[in-house]
């Protein structure tokens, strides 16, 4: 017998991937902190529990959210939400793929993701779109190994609240 | 009196910014063929009339669409949806905003980003939200101007119906 010292570890931990819950959001927020302090980002946050409770678990939610559970104890989420091209029709956004860094190189985040993707696949959407810090070579090479393309030529353009407000107020920027 | 042409041409053209209705459809599909076509993807429109107005102009419509018209005819476009930001909350995306190419110049395109801006403010929304090819520099020029960032160390990631159908396959890339 061949002994995969990572598959019996994998095994012996029992990571179940389900959808989340209300009252998962507490540990979800933590996630999201985590992955903004690794993003440099640490107070971009302004989103709460109670938000993400509202947000995510009303009669019209605004996001689906699955999470991995080792233990009964979460140590990632997976969360996207419909978006609409004008080419395509219907798609998906995967808006955060997360892994607590402790439990990283467990295969996690690729169960978390294919969740995503069959997920989106039961959708019929015609395409599942994301954004990727162009630093992040580990996370690239993760995406393009399973499919997906990289669109070099591409920017995100952002106005944050000000800049909407400095805009309706007719104010110089 | 001084006279400005190119003001006493804006005037005279009677530019009307509204919310689009359904039958407006056919035109907003040849904008989005167009704009395609700049982009150097002509081929890539997949969406008909009959979707356009399906997920558009259903109880639970899938975009918000603005139209600018001259003379009862549709020379732009500018079209959206909500998306949702673990940091922020609710969020915009502006999907295209396009001016048919015989019309540039006179401020249509302000008038109907302006237009989409308003609207962002009355939703409340944190954040609005866009993508921007890098070569097309008079478009980053125009929405810095206006109050935007481009984020240069992002990138868009997508995986399209094929890639999504190989992953559930377990097929190889």
């Amino acid at each position: 017998m061949i002994y995969n010292k990572n598959i019996d570890l994998h095994c012996s931990m029992n990571i179940i991937i389900r959808e989340a819950i209300s009252k998962d959001m507490s540990k979800v927020l933590e996630l999201i902190k985590e992955l903004a302090t690794f993003e440099k980002e640490p107070d971009a946050v302004i989103v709460t529990k109670k938000q993400l409770i509202n947000d995510g678990f009303s009669s019209s939610p605004k996001f689906k959210c699955f999470v991995a559970e080792i233990n009964q104890e979460i140590v990632g989420m997976a969360l996207g939400y419909p978006r609409y091209s004008t080419w395509k029709g219907p798609t998906i956004h995967l808006e955060d793929l997360i892994v607590t860094k402790s439990k990283r190189g467990l295969g996690i985040g690729f169960k978390l993701f294919s969740k995503f993707i069959h997920y989106a696949h039961e959708l019929n959407v015609k395409r599942i779109e994301w954004v990727v810090l162009d630093w992040n070579k580990s996370a690239i090479d993760f995406y393009k190994k399973n499919g997906a393309h990289v669109l070099d030529d591409w920017r995100v353009a952002q106005m944050d609240f000000n800049a909407i407000k400095k805009f309706v107020n007719n104010e110089d920027f």
